[in-house]
C-alpha cells in the first residue's frame, strides 16, 4: 500500500482526493491536514462534505510548519491542495525526501519567476524546485512525471485548453495567428469559501480576468505560442467548457486534423474524441476530457471544444493520474472501474 | 412630492426600494443610507446593483446615530431595510416625529416581547413602539396602516402564508388541527452577503430552521392559531412558494372555500386568484401574490399554494403598498402601470 | 454470472440500470430493448447517454410481443423500465417463468384494482400477478422480495415518503391526524421526453397533481393510513426532498422517536440517519436515502425530511437492491464499492 | 393611437411584444394572431403566459392567408413573430400597404438569396422585398428604419455581436484577421416548444451550429468582414453574452478604442458602456445592451463583451425601437419609464 496524505483537504478538490484515494485499492490515505488557522481544523471531513459519509470520517488535523519535514519522510505520496503561497513556502521542507509531492497549486507550474510577481502577486524564490518540477499534464508528459519528485499539477483551464490545442501544435497545423480560447467554468473553480462574488444571487454568466488571468501564461508556456484566453464564470457548480478557435495552415484537410487528434489520443483512456460537441454534463463527476473539433476548409479555421470536470480532470483526478504514474500503476487506476483499465 | 429616504439601501430589498421609488411619480427619493461601518458607504448605489444604471446613481451615505432624529423631522416617509437590532435600537429616535416609518425588519412585528428573546436573540425593550406598531399586511389592515406612525412590514414567509390562510380563518372553515405550512424561498431571502451557506456550490434544496424559525410565531400571531411552519432554501434567486395544508370543517363545500377567497380578495389588485397552481416564475419581478386552492371533500382537507417575489410582495413592494396607504395614494401606485390602478 | 436484460432501456432510469449492471461483477447485462416503435431503436445506448461512453455501447434492440416469452425463459433477471400499461399488458408473458421480473412501472404496486382506473387511467385486468407481486421497498420487505417472482419496485415519491414514515408507524407513534407529505422532485422524474412542461424555460417550482397524484394511494397502501401528499416540480435535474409533518402521540419523547428510526435503520446501509437536515446534493448520484427528524414536544409534532436521488434509490438502485435480494447477493452489491458492503 | 397587431403572438417573443405594446401609451394593440393550425388558437394569451395576467387577456385568433391583406390595410404597424418561411411566404400580401411591417424572423435580413438555401433550408423567391427591407439594427440605421415599409429586425446573436464590433470597424481599427465571436444564449432562444434538446434535463453548456449557424452570414453582411461565430446553449432561461476577440491595428491605443465606442454610443440610451464586464443578469428583463472592452496593447488584441436579453434587445424590444422610429416616437418610448426618455 502506498502511504499518502492530503494537505489542504477541506476544499472541493481536497474532498475529491479524499473520495478517490479512500476507495483506491493501492493507496492508504493516512492523514488529512488543514491549516492550523482553519475553522475546519479537528472537524471530521464528512461533516463538511456529506458525500463522504460512509467513505471517510477522519478528522482534519491542524498543520504547522514544524511537522512538514516529518510528513515528507513518513509518506510515499503527498498531495498539496493548498494556496499557491503555502505550496511555495513549504516546498523546501517537503520535496526531495521520501515522498513524491503532487502540488495542485500554481506555485511550481511555470519556469519563469517573473510570471509569479505579475500574475500571482508574490515573488517566487524557490528556484531549485521551480526548475525541477515536472508539469503534470498526464497525457503529454507521462515519462517525466513517472520520474518526478515534484509534480506541478496543471490548472483547470490549462488542462482543458492544452488538451485541445497541443495535438494541432504537435502536428504543425497552427499558424502564427493567436489561438483564441474562451472557457466557462462552474463556481467550484473559485473554491469553497464565503465571498460575495460566489454567492448564489450574484453568479451569472460573466467574463473575468480579461487579458490578465494567470492561466494565460501557463497555457502559453506549455503550448509554445501566445494565445488570447478569456475565462468566464457560469451558473453551474462544476465543469469547464473550453471553445478554442484557431487558424490552420492553408490547405489543411479535415483528415489531417482528425489524424492529429487520433495520434495524440488514440491510446489515452482519459481523453474521449467525440463526433458531436460535448456538454458539461457529459463529464461532470467523471475523470474524462471530451474533445470535439469542427473545420471550415474555406476559412482555414478550426473550432475545438473540450469539456472537463474542473475539480476532477482539472485538479484531483489529474493529480491521481500523476501519482499513479509515479507509483507504476495504470494511469487511470482508481479513476475508472478495474475492468476498464 | 413625498420626501423619502431609505436606511439600509445596499441590500436586495434596498435596491428594489430604490428602483420603485426612483420611478414613482409621487415620491422624491432624497437619501440613501448605509451603516457607517459598511464597506459600501460612499459608493454609488448602481455600482452595487447594475440594474439601477440609468435609474439612480446616488451615493450611499454613511449613517450615524446622531443624524437619525434629524432624518425623522426632515422626511415624510422613511424606509428601514436594516437589521432587526438596528431598527429596534433606532426607533425611539425615528418614530413619532414628522416621518411615517416603514420598518422592513422583524423588530416591531410582534407584540409579545418574549418572542424576541427566544427567536431573535435579543431582548426587546421598546415597549411603546412595539405596542404602537401596525402590522403591514396591506390587504388585511389597510385602515390601520393608513393612520400608522410606524408600520412593521411583514416577513416574506408570513406574507405568503397569511395570504393563503386568513381567508379560510375569517370564514370559520379551519378546524383545531394545526395548519401545515411548507415554503421554499430563493436565496435572496438570506440577504446580500458573503456566507458559505449562500455560496453557489453549497445551495441545494434543503429544509432549515425546523420548528424554530422566527416567522412561525409571526404567522401564529396574525392567524390567531398555532401552525407548523417549515422553511426551505431552494436553488433559485428570488421567489417563495408556500404550500399550505389545512383540515376544514366537516361538510365544507368547495363553493364555500372559493367564496372565502373571493370575499377576501375580489377587490385587492395585488392578489391574483388562480385556477391552476402558480409557479415561482409567475410572480418573480412582480408585486403580485398568486393564490390557488385544491379541495378534497372526502378527507376534508384543502391545499393552498401561494407564490410571491420574496423581495417584492415579501418586502419592498409591500412596504410601498403601506407607504401609499399612509399617503392617501392608491395602494398599488408605482407598483403597476398607471392605467392599471 | 446472472444473465439479465432491460426492457425500456433508453430513459433516464434505464440508463442508470445499464451503468450499474454493466459495472456489476455478478451480472451479465446481455440485452437492451426498447419499443419497436421507438425512434431510439437500433441506436447504441451511449449515443443517447454520453455518460455511458466507455461503459456500454450495445444497441437498443426493438422489442415486439412475440419475443417476450422467449426472454422470460432466456434470462435470470429482467428489468422493466417501461410505461405502466406496457408492464401490465406484458406481465402474463414475462412472469412466472425462469426470470425474476423487476417492474419499475406502477402497474403491479397496488392490490386494489380500482386504483388503476382512477389514478392510472386504465383498467387492471391481471389479477393474478397484481396479487402475487411483492412491493420492493427493499429495507422493509427483504424476505418477501428474496422469494418473489415479480417485484413491483416502488415509485420515487413513495420511497422517500415511506422511508420517513414507516418507522414512526411501526413504533405506534402516529395519531389519527393525517400525515402531510410535501415533496419536490427534479425534472428527470417526468422522464426523458419532449414536452412543453419539461422544457427549460417553463420549469419553475410548482405544485402539481394536487390531491390526486397516483403516488398518494401507493403511500397509503404501504403505510396503512391516509395521508395528504403534494408533489412539486423543482428546477433541478435529479433528486427528491420530502418534508413530512406528523402529529405524534401525546407525551412522545424525542428519545422514542430516535429509537423508532434507529430500530428501523441501524442495520440498513442504504439509509443514513442524519443529525442535520439533508439537501438534495447530498444524495444525488448515490443510492442512499438520507433521513432527519425534528421534534416539537410542546405541539406533539415531528417533521421528517428525507432525500433521495429519484432515479437511483427512487428507481434504478432500488431495483438493483431487490434483484440482489432475489439472487442471494448483499443488498448493496454493485451500488457501493466492494469494501463497503 | 397607432393601431397594431402581432402575428405569431404565442411564443416568448410574442409575449414580450404583447406586454410592452399593451402598456405603451401610443399603441393600440388590437389583434393577436397565431397559425390556424396552432394548438393555442382561441386561447387567451395570458393562459399561456401568466406574466400577462392583468395586462392582456385577448384570445389568440387563428390566422389564415385570406385575411393577411386585410390586416395590411387595417393596421398601422404589424409585428411578425413568425417562422422564417411564414414571413417569406406572406410578405407580398403584407408589405407595401398601409401597415409598416416589423419582421422578427430571418426571412428578409440578408440581400444574398443564396444564404437562404444554404443556411435556412428554403429558396428565397421574394426578391422585391428582400431587396427593399431595411435591417433594423436600431442604433446603426435609424434614418433608413424611419422611412422603411419593411424592417427586418436583427437576430439575437447578430445584435449582440454587431453592437460590439461595428464601432471598431467604423473607426478602422480592425485588421484582416478574422474576429472571433463566442456567444452563449439562454434556452428561450430556441423558442417555446416541446423538444428533447430543450428539456430541462438535457440542457447543459454546449456549443452548437459550429461554423454553420445562420447568424454567421448575417453578422458578416452587416459588419462587412468575415468572422468565426460559435454559438452555445447555456443553462439559463434568458440572455446572451457575446465575447468578441479581435486583432487591432498595430499601435492602436486604448484611448482610440474607447473613443470608437463613445462616438458610436454616447447618444444611444439603449447601449450602456461599462467599466466592468457585464453579466447576463444585468440586462435580463431590460431592453439594454451592456458593452465592455479590454485591450492588450502588447498583443494588439481587444476583447469586447456584450450582454443583452435575447428576447428583448435581441427581438421584441428592438422591434419596438424600430416601430417607434417609423412612427416618429422617441426610440426608447415604451421601453423605459417616460421620465428617462
Amino acid at each position: 500500500m502506498i502511504k499518502t496524505c492530503i494537505l489542504g483537504a477541506s476544499g472541493y478538490t481536497g474532498a475529491e482526493l479524499v473520495k478517490y484515494l479512500s476507495l483506491h485499492d493501492s493507496y492508504n490515505l493516512a492523514g488529512l491536514y488543514v491549516s492550523e488557522r482553519s475553522a475546519d481544523a479537528h472537524k471530521p471531513i464528512n461533516s463538511l462534505h456529506s458525500g463522504l459519509i460512509g467513505i471517510n470520517s477522519d478528522p482534519l488535523q491542524p498543520l504547522n510548519d514544524t511537522i512538514l519535514e516529518q510528513l515528507a519522510w513518513d509518506y510515499d505520496v503527498i498531495f498539496l491542495a493548498t494556496p499557491h503561497e503555502a505550496s511555495h513556502d513549504w516546498m523546501q521542507q517537503l520535496a526531495g525526501k521520501r515522498a513524491v509531492v503532487l502540488d495542485l497549486s500554481g506555485a511550481f507550474r511555470i519556469k519563469d519567476a517573473d510570471v509569479f510577481a505579475t500574475y500571482y502577486g508574490f515573488p517566487h524564490t524557490d528556484d531549485v524546485w521551480r526548475e525541477a518540477a515536472i508539469y503534470g499534464l498526464a497525457e503529454w508528459y507521462p515519462a517525466q512525471i513517472a520520474e518526478a519528485s515534484l509534480v506541478a499539477v496543471p490548472g483547470c483551464y490549462p488542462t482543458a485548453s492544452l488538451t485541445g490545442l497541443k495535438p494541432l501544435k504537435a502536428a504543425g497545423l497552427l499558424t502564427a495567428t493567436l489561438p483564441i480560447i474562451n472557457a466557462v467554468s462552474g463556481v467550484s473553480g473559485a473554491g469553497r469559501k464565503a465571498a460575495l462574488g460566489n454567492s448564489f444571487c450574484e453568479v451569472s454568466l460573466q467574463a473575468y480576468g480579461l487579458l490578465q488571468h494567470r492561466h494565460m501564461p501557463e497555457i502559453e508556456a506549455y503550448l509554445g505560442q501566445e494565445v488570447i484566453f478569456t475565462p468566464h464564470l457560469g451558473n453551474f457548480k462544476r465543469g469547464i467548457l473550453a471553445t478554442i478557435t484557431v487558424e490552420v495552415q492553408p490547405g489543411t484537410t479535415t483528415e489531417q486534423i482528425r489524424s492529429a487528434f487520433t495520434q495524440a489520443y488514440a491510446e489515452t483512456p482519459c481523453i474521449r474524441l467525440r463526433d458531436s460537441a460535448p456538454k458539461i454534463d457529459d463529464v461532470v463527476h467523471t475523470p474524462f476530457c471530451d474533445v470535439h473539433f469542427a473545420h471550415c476548409a474555406q476559412k482555414n479555421y478550426v473550432v475545438v471544444t473540450t469539456a472537463i470536470d474542473n475539480v476532477l480532470k482539472g485538479a484531483a483526478a489529474q493529480a491521481i493520474q500523476c501519482a499513479n504514474l509515479t507509483q507504476g500503476l495504470p494511469i487511470m487506476s482508481g479513476l475508472v472501474p478495474e475492468g476498464q483499465l
